[in-house]
């Protein structure tokens, strides 16, 4: 055990923790068992390895300029060390050491503080000396140098945040391509659609798909111009933006830095202060996601229907994932479309959430950042895994069983409308009605009323003739 | 008393009613008081009359094509009327007439049905007959010609939504001309900074109001693109977007009509069927309309709190708006904050309902548009409404009553925090310390411990100084 | 036009006009169209009433007591006139007048002082006066006496809440009605029973018309104890609940007559500070209405699945309650249960708004119980509606065609779950097997297998057989 | 490794995994990183127990009743050990070996069949057999037998539920104590009461807390009677209520047997089916828990606003409980408020998913049984750990810096509200008007106007004075 100590009073402390005095405070005060998310974690530490190079730099820089002065600096031994553990920090290591909880008071300085503490420890080990030897590495006056809670945790929320959007846009990008597949499949395989549940008028399985198929697809677009509305950090700015006791090289320079090292477009904000006080923008992000979320609730929805026990002619069936019941033998369930709804539900409570505490920055900063970003990571990590399932589980092995369409959609008064304007309302009127009194297919029908060639009906019935999109005057019945 | 039937039985409407029996079927179906939006009303009678005038030249082109066949159209004449009737409903009159409530089953039947009834006994007065003589002008043959529900209703949406924007994006100008002028009459008011509602360091009320600025500018561009999300319309696209018995001359006609009609960017969707069936573009739209909503709350939020009587060092007056209180004499309240928060909050309520509706879409259709675009379009108005109020109730007039910076600001430590680059650390934080012990300004702890040159001092506590972002290493001193 | 003035300046009103200053300065700063709701105004008389005559009883001892004193009071010819104006207030005369909206700024303060105003002119009418004539009866000196904003608008919710309950019970037991003649109509009809939209084992309809006969008089029952939430009410507390400034004669009294003229059981608070500062009770009471809406939304999405031309063995309908579509002849949709589902789910978005708003109370009041009532009343409406739709155009036609159980449940092999007790396991499983096999039916299969003897399968097959809860040792077969 | 088949394929599963096959096929459905709640896991533990101690007495009773027929049973020797398993499972014992996450397709099959497998093969160990060998133990005849998910994890999920409020009106009742406490503390220390911010008519601290006080009273009430609502369970129903093959005993005697063992107020419910089907009083109970929620926003607020450096005349202090800034030192900021302001709004969203989940049951089943469980438990957890950090690190140690009253509380005219009843309107107005002129004290101006015996204006400043609910006739002064 080591002691550590604050304003209020000392801590025992395991002798190789990595955390401090500062990270058991905020576990005893934030007693919260949600854990806190490693991708934010991962990305605390590439920001801090950003700052101790900027440093770095910045230190150079006045040494040569100003090398008639001796001007006091942190060694190049401990930023070594420090940048060494940063780096440990962004590939997640020590994570173990981190025991802060997702929902915590104070607008990220807990994190801050925990992975101030981790990195001044590492270092300490990497230089031979023992844990909470502060004396030689601060978490304060080095580890944390240039920085405020303020910047560094939001900034490094974003870089979380862009980096995970090009994941789900490939996972995105995958379920396109499963999409287009099935598309491909289906062409023209008519069935019959349904508007509030009630059968309407007909259309086809590949036009169903190509539905989805746009909606993922302004999802894609959607989620590859987020990037834009969160790319502006506020590295630098300090405490509320005013960069105070901050030497502008390094504001100047911290930026371009981490851009180097994340190889993401983030860029500076010109109005830190604003970028410190203001949230609307995950607000945004999140509602984008929101809308792709809907957009997956709505496709499984469908599928689920379609392809359940209760839908009346049943022709796709998705793939059995997994044993359906504990007590009645052979059932499978829809538990894709299941998972991803819960899912998306979820993604609907953390938008609330975020817009909810966004909405209520006071002044200079909004105090419920880490609330704000567990629920924004959460969602996204989310939405990539529904896609990842959707596409492995759900869409990859989809099948159908084409049923007879003299059986099914030719059953229809409404195949009907299909054929007004080719052989006259009047006509297809007929047909209908003999169809609905005689539970009949339009086939039979007409073999009975014989009001149109058998060839010229087959024809018109063509998927190809029941799709096209508008009817053209050549095609129009004399008796109209 | 004229008698109207339907499949169901006979109704009596009053002779100079308007609406017909399918409106009152849907009132009696539909008990809800809340009432539908007129915007939506009107918006519905231009797309009507884009119907008509492109079925006038469908007419005109056929005819003359197929001059040799004798094609039957609607007349002239009944054309002719009904164009006048669905000017005049998009004009907002015969609104009286329309008695379908906002909450509605039936994906927006009934809203088409009753002025579809409107427009034909519109037409029929016009022509010298009686209402209800559907023989001569019927509200389905004639009045929804080439039309369904499902395309009109949705269509009508997003033209009111896109001119509605055009007119919250002029509000939000003006608002942005307000927050303008009080930035320039307050550059380089010194104000202490909180964060997290404790004392943090300096700060100004321009900067302050630099921050909302920026945020509201965020809002107007993105205000300013949304119409991109939902320009695409199904007009054409009948009742579940194949265009099925509709002539492809008028699906490819009607939209530009419309274009031209309401001047607004609106174009033809690539897949109606998309179109139809997905409604996620308003779940991004009214998100994007909640991230302004989250700035607002925001900024009425710090108004309010630093022109209370509560806040430590006020400064900032909000002009006087009503009588606060009908008890306590001479109380006046922040009811302009007030209201713009209880707004917000409805918005906030608005953006759960149409993202839960718009995942419940089955299939072709989403049966809920009625409830999304009501909750849309009322929180376009209510933005619209408080950047109204916002501009000319709450910002216009607000003053600056400056208090001396001795008693306020230069009496906060963290003042020394600014001097700290430029006096050294360890001279800064003795000025804090005897500040923190005497209670006393930084002026009067240097006047005593004769650290910095007085007029030094001076200079240094100048605004811009101490509000420039970062330190130039010229200005460090030696002991650093 | 009569000239009106405050701290502010002046304002030309209207002759006629029975607002004044205070209700012309809200409309303008608050310019929001959503339409006030009638029976909170009408509570609001009924709340002056009482507080009238209290204060003439109050007089009347007063006056008596200090005989000899000659104390200064509202003379009894304005008070009775008031008690006329409140009293027509509480009909709902005069609602042109209160021109005030729904979402607006101050705690109640527009709603009284528009109230106030109308009292006021509407007494001095009686009196043969003018309207504007302050100095014979004032707003705030007369219509105002002893009350507060902050006392009077929260209690007249209250009882306009509790009135509202009593019909919405009302309306919950005619469902509770119409579904045990259902459930009546209903015994024995065996149905395929569904989990995760999957075939599982067998039920009836009566049997799942049972739950929703359950779950609604889960809600009766809630709804019958809401009122017990917010029987208390804070009037006498004056502005915070210290009834500073009020006599305790007056205190003690006005919520006694208050009960008296409304038959209701509200009562005094014991803290009038807690009940003017709080409004966790009616996050209570809405919620408990959730839990309703919840019940209503899964019967009535039950409802609609169950008699969509997509269901499988489809042998519920619904009753057809208007035209389906503008363009698709003879369709008809379930618009009742989607009236409910757009209904309730403006309910959950109601009760975001009144969770989010009742939570920002600061210190002695909360300033949005403006926003708050109106979402409450708005919702409690709703489902007085809603039940109200179901009962009447739901529930009493619906309709069953049974078909034949072997062309239905006993065609899914599911069925022999419920022998298995009876034949045994191995026997249940051989008829599953064939079942499956053969696609054929239950009794087919034992008709190839010879297993049970048919009148004792038939037997077996009994709804009450198959539905009965739980099987007796006596009837295990002995190969289990 | 091992390898387990099931009706998809075969996987290899790590030889001493106590998860099986289905465990796995679950984890590769559903990528989700939330984890399951382990007091979920342990109560479906304690469930299982009852099920086999049930399962055993049937036996026995079938055993000696037909003791002439060679019923087959498990052995009691597998029973033995099953139940030794399911304790410790009970205990939180394996929970490693619980792979599902949170966030899941099914109902809750996932959980159960994991759980199945655990005590199968824990089973297995103890009978020194190895992992796998399912021919002796299965995990649906043997560790499911008489179960289905659609019992046994609901049922499991009340338990939880029921415990855990037990925990949370623990903690409540520990707020109350320190609130009262507070309020012994402060009786009769008079403050500035604020209504919307500003200032209004004077109170007490003791009255303000008195009213944070009765709100949690409610609370805890509230809480104490949530059992209720969830009490009956439907375990014994089998997969939808109607007990399908499950002997009538063990239906009558399982309940009985959980309540031993957990000694919770569990009960049968009277319908299995709507037990089954509806989860409305889900809704209900956490709505519940959300008025408490926002007790605690509101209380909390209030406690940072009056503790925070912008408040102006601030008299109350919260205990510093860790270093507030990485960057300023000496900042200590409101963690614990911004913790349970946090923590509420993520139960706010908690709750909107509840209750959208709870609204998607379809038929006998609600699919998202899960997710609404895992927010369920989430939000009361919160609850329960916001209560232990209010009391130890909030209320506590809160102190009081008592101001001098004249130059607090003395300086706002609306002090002489307080007056008015017993020194007349006209005095105490003039007294008013002095205040506001000369920015003085009550008492001052008094000094100058001499409107009032000196002696007797002290005695009307006394808190109990100015305090008392109302005034009596007999204080009033002539020229009232």
């Amino acid at each position: 055990m080591r002691t550590e100590k604050d304003f209020i009073g000392s801590v025992d402390i395991p002798e190789d923790a990595l955390y401090g005095i500062h990270s058991v405070r905020a576990k005893n005060n934030f007693p919260d068992d949600t854990p806190f998310l490693i991708e934010w974690y991962k990305s605390v530490g590439i920001v801090k390895q950003a700052c101790y190079e900027t440093y770095l730099k910045f230190k150079q820089a006045a040494q040569y300029k100003y090398r008639d002065k001796n001007l006091a600096f942190i060694s190049d031994e401990i930023l070594d060390k420090m940048i060494e553990a940063a780096i440990e920090v962004s590939q997640g290591k020590h994570f173990n050491h981190f025991i802060v909880p997702a929902i915590q008071g104070g607008a990220g300085t807990s994190i801050n503080l925990n992975i101030n503490e981790i990195i001044a420890n590492v270092s300490l080990g990497k230089l031979g000396k023992k844990n909470g030897d502060y004396s030689t590495i601060d978490p304060f006056e080095h580890a944390n140098i240039f920085q405020s809670t303020n910047d560094v945790i939001p900034t490094a929320l974003k870089v979380t945040v862009i980096a995970l959007f090009k994941d789900l846009d490939n996972n995105i990008n995958e379920v396109l391509l499963a999409l287009e597949n099935i598309e491909g499949k289906t062409r023209n395989h008519l069935r019959q659609a349904y508007t509030q549940m009630q059968a309407a008028v007909p259309s086809s399985y590949d036009k169903l798909f190509s539905t989805y198929n746009n909606a993922l697809s302004r999802d894609w677009w959607r989620v590859s111009k987020c990037f834009e509305r969160i790319k502006e950090v506020n590295l630098g700015g300090g405490a509320i933006g005013t960069g105070i006791s901050i030497p502008s090289y390094f504001i100047m320079e911290v930026v371009n830095q981490l851009q180097r090292l994340t190889g993401l477009p983030i860029t500076r904000s010109e109005n830190l202060s604003d970028t410190t006080a203001n949230l609307d923008s995950f607000v945004e992000v999140h509602a984008t996601l929101k809308a792709h979320a809907v957009n997956l609730e709505k496709m499984v929805s469908d599928l689920r229907l379609l392809s359940s026990d209760l839908f009346y002619h049943r022709e796709l069936y998705i793939p059995k994932k997994q044993v359906g019941s504990s007590i009645m033998p052979g059932k499978v369930n829809p538990v894709i479309p299941e998972f991803v709804i819960s899912a998306v539900h979820k993604i609907y409570a953390n938008d609330q959430l975020i817009s909810s505490l966004c909405a209520q920055g006071c002044l200079e900063l909004n105090a419920y950042l880490p609330a704000i970003g567990n629920a924004l990571i959460d969602s996204i990590k989310l939405l990539i895994n529904c896609n990842k399932t959707i596409k492995e589980n759900l869409l990859t092995d989809i099948t159908f069983k084409k049923l007879n369409n003299e059986d099914t959609i030719f059953m229809n008064p409404s195949i009907t409308t299909a054929l007004s304007p080719y052989i006259g309302y009047h006509k297809a009127s007929e047909l209908a009605h003999l169809m609905n009194k005689k539970k009949c297919s339009i086939i039979e029908a007409n073999r009975e009323l014989e009001l149109v060639d058998n060839n010229l009906l087959k024809d018109l019935l063509q998927p190809e003739q029941v799709l096209r999109l508008g009817y053209k005057l050549k095609d129009i019945g004399e008796d109209l």
